[in-house]
């Protein structure tokens, strides 16, 4: 079964996507295998982070922040905005597709664990993942 | 179904792969699954990204260049030359594996993506794509 | 078929787990397929990476502890220790899951390639990999 969510974001940060992922895989009525997520943007990408403190999502998007400047002159990509060049680096250095196993008609993710999809741009965007579950 | 792709690079930057892996899922009959795709080498890399300005592959190249310079004297592993350990190291930050449903016959991708197959060393090689279609 | 892996680490650095992964897989009986391993983590992380020359492995871990060192002062998620926050940081930029095709049996690696489970905290520990078999 392949379903695609459309998520709006509210800017650059990690928007979480777990419940929607789940609620794809108990519509399939899968109870053992496989649910890959893929989010159709290279201005935006995946994660599986930190599901409980805040800190952490809020730390991780700060140090990428950090580590992929928007003012590098060395960019020749800037047709579409300063924060463009810097959304496809940071979206080839996390991901742009996650395999996770089903188990129990559930998302086999450990208890810290949740999917985020991440904005990579300034500005809020409707967002598309493709959700296909296997068995 | 899986079949296996030799590419050709010629040297350091981003391959276009996308026509070579739809063509394994045609070839494959599937109309709904998931094509994944796997680098059989620890110096190159997959990577999803933008297929319509090649301004962007570029900028993407240059700056993980820069991020992971080949005269860091605290290399130890250097026996295959100065440009093997940080290929090592681009391919750990990018991808090896890539998990892409298809919907009606063809890949899911965005309508600004592409699969690219990233060539982390100096000099041409003929590099080794498995590709897995299943339903 | 789904497993759960358990795997002792001695703390930071890359443990080998292809052998562990195959054993699944051999177990499952699936002779051309996909195997797709998740860590049930968000301090550790997975990588496929040079499995011959421990210098790899090495400067790899060496380097990824450059880029994101301990002492940073502008982190807040830091309840759980000065390792905690940056061991989110490498689980985000290399790989939570990872799938691998399957052919004749045996996961389709090239022959460099190994499945290593990449842990980040100072302190050793029990992980948890899912593992997924199908056809």
């Amino acid at each position: 079964m392949v379903r695609t969510l459309e998520i709006p974001t509210r800017g650059k940060g990690l928007h979480p996507i777990t419940r929607h992922v789940q609620e794809v895989v108990s519509a399939s009525g899968v109870v053992e295998g496989l649910c890959t997520v893929m989010v159709q943007h290279t201005s935006a990408s995946l994660t599986i982070q930190e599901n409980a403190d805040p800190s952490a999502a809020h730390d991780l998007e700060r140090w990428l922040d950090r580590l992929v400047p928007e003012d590098d002159p060395r960019f020749t990509h800037t047709a579409e905005g300063p924060d463009d060049m810097p959304s496809h680096i940071k979206a080839a250095l996390t991901s742009t597709t996650l395999s996770i196993p089903v188990v129990d008609g559930r998302l086999a993710l450990g208890t810290w664990q949740g999917i985020w999809l991440w904005e990579h741009r300034r500005h809020p965007h409707l967002r598309r993942c493709v959700v296909h579950v296997g068995s």
